[in-house]
């Protein structure tokens, strides 16, 4: 084989999936949290009616509803944010446009008390870029 | 383009996904699982330290840890495995040899009471066959 010839061979070898993407998409998701703004949270989800959050106790269909469920949950009356830890997180690319990432979510409130639980994402690379189209979140 | 051509074309073409395999080891697991069968339930999850175990309140590595958490929760002194049922049940494959299932599992129990939650499972083909590489069970 010519060199030129193993160059095209390289080059037309489907690139190794990365899984980076993902982790940036995880990281501004974190410090959106952790800034209280969660417009810019809820822009890491898929804006889809075929988004899919799973909490202990529901099934949340749409990003619409997913805002609303935020929503009620830390910013209605006498609620808050927190501060948001990701810990065991791994992220995995299953394949050249999706990612796979689970680990545990810690959240501490002002006044000392802290919730903590699990979570299971699938990403998708879509035209407006990678975004969480599926997201299983349970507490403790 | 000579439909001999055609046809290599065809074959050459990288298959599409199936979500099929993955389906089948997810009724055999409910089917093992309603007999009371644990062991064959649990050949259903890849027998490996790999193996990842979320639910609500802990992350179980590898699968020893994971049938003894299911002995110990279903099989001891005064438990029962009671009939499992899943429901919105999604599988989809997200590439050759790996696919994603979720869904909401509820168990009856001889007493009528119920348990239930809801489930997120990564699957890959192995060489021993398709099994459940990673499970985030949360239950209500």
């Amino acid at each position: 084989m010519t060199l030129a010839a193993a160059a095209l061979l390289l080059l037309s070898a489907p690139a190794a999936p990365d899984a980076a993407p993902a982790r940036v998409v995880l990281e501004a998701q974190l410090a959106a949290w952790n800034r209280g703004d969660l417009d810019a949270f809820m822009e890491t989800y898929w804006k889809s009616p075929e988004l899919l959050f799973r909490s202990n106790a529901a099934t949340t269909r749409g990003w619409q509803a997913t805002v609303e469920r935020y929503r009620k949950r830390y910013l209605s009356e006498g609620r808050e944010m927190g501060q948001l830890r990701f810990e065991e997180l791994e992220v995995e690319a299953l394949a050249p446009g999706v990612a796979f990432a689970h680990g545990a979510w810690r959240l501490a409130f002002r006044d000392g008390k802290t919730a903590q639980g699990r979570f299971t994402l699938l990403l998708r690379e879509r035209p407006e870029g990678w975004r969480i189209v599926y997201d299983h979140s349970s507490g403790e």
